[in-house]
């Protein structure tokens, strides 16, 4: 724990970081207040021109009928699912194994809506055609989370995709998009959102992740489901009285970022080659197909955090602030691309992965 | 639904009213930043210096061991039933007719916890001693809202708070405080919020009442019950990322008004008096016991509306911007005194009253 924050607070410090916007602090709000009107009335209780404005042009971009705004992805998903459940009246839902319902919410889909999960594919690997035409369980429901984020944001085919989607309405199963990291996969595919979200029923998509807002998600579906959206994110105490903190912010980043997702997209895939030359190291995916992958190295975790230490400190460049154990011998990192990778100078990352790399091969 | 817009918008125009703070439009978020360093690092799923300091100002000021900020009233207040269920073994709650949970949150309780509730008290009055004393269910917890806010915010005495109390741990009931607007009532009951609270096995307070905040909620209780809060705050998709637009306010206009809620109280008992003084007009209570009160007219609801235009118009002066039906013949609305009403000068006050209550005259 103390060499984990040791790593952290050594970040921190470095000049330049290849991930990420920058520092989380609270000018993250101040900036996107510095043009907005204070007179703007604000939102109550889900209604007012701040919301019901932002809700409608996500709604067009995600080419849904219609969309409303919630607190958070967490409580946004599990509301579409308990929708599409009690439509169907099975109580049960699929998704990957390492599905953020799965692993990051305390079960609030089981202790909250009694709703089971069918863990379709193994844990290392994206959900195929395959996966969905021989699964034996009727489900409500199907969500596809793209990019698969625990697994380093892999995306599987358009043609898987589309034939997915395909099969899941011919067997009456609705389609959840799991689009926490929905813009960022766009370059990837060359497709639009409104492409992609036409193959699924329902539609979550995320403010803070490649855009960097402070926080908060839209749902997106047809008018009837939003509608009965609604009614949960009051059971659920989402309604707050005014969102619009999230709301303002959520829409200054949103057109910031919305077509930086092309350079972050190029950015990761040098990135990614830049470590997939050093020793021991490894990308997963090797290409990445987002602004996202997870670096994979073959050294135990301490001896990695005790080496970067040394290399932010020497070279200014900050790799990541945490490494996770994956066992005695390897360990791993995620890396988001946003707006700081673009600012570090050539030269000076060039000379940090050689450092990297000459440490690596003394290590290993 | 026209004419209440129009008395909506007539209100907004008038240059003073006697409720509220003035408008809650963006700049209320603006404000709240202006002296806020904007290097402070953002809170990241419930921990940091500005949610933890929060927090434990908040547990302290109201005697509690411990304390969460949530998103929302109506999520920290079912997951406070929860676990008070859940310890206990037994899915049900007491609480009064008119209860938040009742009649304001689409059923979340029944919905997201299967917990039943048990309506103790007629919806036109308190709950006393006897209904707890009398009640022949078996309950986990009571929740006692103070002040009663859907009946003009009455108290019960602070000696049948004390005897509930006693008779709950006696029960081995939980009792548990809808303290929405528990910083209003301190005045009336010349009590500290940590003596009421004392009373009390889990409170909730909000931030957006008399404190004029933009949305927010502290629960507080024991360690172990705000622990297992925590986990439940994540089912329920409230541990967002970041809380600290909601903080940031709640904690300066805390800071701004909790030592004015002694005024709001002696101006809301002298306005109750000028609307007494009318002919058909009554408020309940007839002494106000907080910064809040309703206001009963033996009129419909039309031609109360078409009378304060008509006086919004005449005398610059906004009572209220909607007024709802009882029934043919009288109708109501609520009025919570806050920065406004002492900006007032008091003969134009004075000269409105006169006039609404020779119009009143006129009508009855």
């Amino acid at each position: 724990m103390a060499k984990q924050n040791r790593l952290l607070d050594a970040f921190k410090q470095t000049k330049y970081q290849v991930i990420g916007h920058g520092s989380r602090n609270v000018q993250t709000l101040i900036d996107s207040l510095q043009t907005v009107d204070g007179q703007q009335d604000s939102d109550v209780y889900g209604k007012g021109a701040i919301i019901e404005g932002f809700q409608t042009k996500i709604a067009q971009f995600l080419g849904k009928e219609d969309a409303v705004f919630f607190p958070s992805g967490t409580m946004a998903q599990q509301i579409a699912l308990r929708i599409w459940c009690d439509q169907k009246g099975i109580g049960k839902v699929a998704y990957h194994p390492l599905c953020h319902l799965e692993i990051h919410e305390e079960d609030g889909l089981k202790t909250l809506h009694s709703i089971e999960s069918v863990l379709l594919a193994d844990r290392d690997r994206l959900i195929e055609f395959e996966d969905v035409l021989e699964m034996d369980e009727d489900v409500s429901c199907l969500l596809l989370e793209l990019p698969q984020r625990e697994i380093g944001g892999q995306l599987p085919d358009y043609e898987t995709l589309e034939s997915i989607s395909a099969l899941c309405r011919e067997k009456g199963i609705k389609l959840h998009l799991d689009g926490a990291r929905l813009f960022e996969i766009l370059p990837h595919y060359q497709k639009t959102a409104a492409e992609i979200c036409d193959l699924f029923d329902s539609v979550y998509v995320s403010f803070y992740k490649g855009l960097g807002g402070i926080a908060g998600a839209i749902l997106a579906g047809d008018t009837a489901f939003i509608q009965e959206s609604i009614v949960w994110k009051r059971r659920h105490g989402g309604d707050l009285i005014s969102l619009y903190p999230y709301i303002l912010s959520a829409d200054y980043y949103f057109h910031l970022r919305i077509n930086k997702m092309e350079q972050y997209y190029v950015e990761a895939k040098e990135l990614a080659g830049m470590f997939n030359r050093c020793h021991a190291v490894s990308t997963k995916p090797v290409i990445p197909m987002s602004n996202m992958f997870h670096v994979h190295m073959e050294l135990p975790k301490e001896k990695v955090e005790a080496l970067f230490l040394e290399l932010y400190e020497s070279t200014g460049i900050g790799l990541t602030s945490s490494v996770r154990e994956i066992d005695d011998q390897s360990c791993y990192f995620e890396v988001s691309i946003g707006d700081q990778y673009g600012s570090i100078p050539k030269e000076t990352l060039d000379r940090a992965f050689n450092l990297l790399d000459v440490r690596l091969a003394a290590e290993h």
